[in-house]
């Protein structure tokens, strides 16, 4: 069976204060660093195992559903096939 | 001046035990959505300005020194130019 790697990525909405990537953004600052726009927000790696339709509706759940909060936060991910090394 | 998006991606060693993608994967595996190799780390979003060689060596330490821990995780980024709509 076809074996899959996913990204995921869930950031806050651009509405919503993100207060942890204010802290960054002034901690930066403060180092000589100056930047903007800054949003922290969930990185996550998976596997799954199926046929590739399938997959990706499963997915699309996951990251919908279970993943993110979709009051607060947009998601959105990457999906690719594996190519597994020979054992 | 350029501006820049840059993406930076956090995540622990794979030799590092991740207790988040673990509960992540039971959880999703309680729900009926069976997964394997769960990491959870961090994905911030950032914008610099500047020349893209400086932006490219700024992002490089801001990565590696204060966005990630050289210890215990594993950092990549993305970077590419904005183009601003005209106002």
């Amino acid at each position: 069976m076809p074996n899959y790697q996913a990204r995921v990525f869930v950031t806050l909405k651009p509405s919503i204060l993100d207060p942890q990537g204010r802290t960054v953004e002034r901690s930066l600052s403060h180092l000589g660093q100056p930047v903007s726009g800054v949003r922290v927000g969930k990185y996550i790696e998976l596997q799954l195992e199926g046929e590739h339709t399938e997959v990706e509706s499963r997915l699309k759940d996951i990251a919908e559903n279970v993943l993110s909060n979709p009051v607060m936060e947009n998601v959105r991910w990457e999906l690719e096939e594996r190519t597994l090394e020979p054992a």
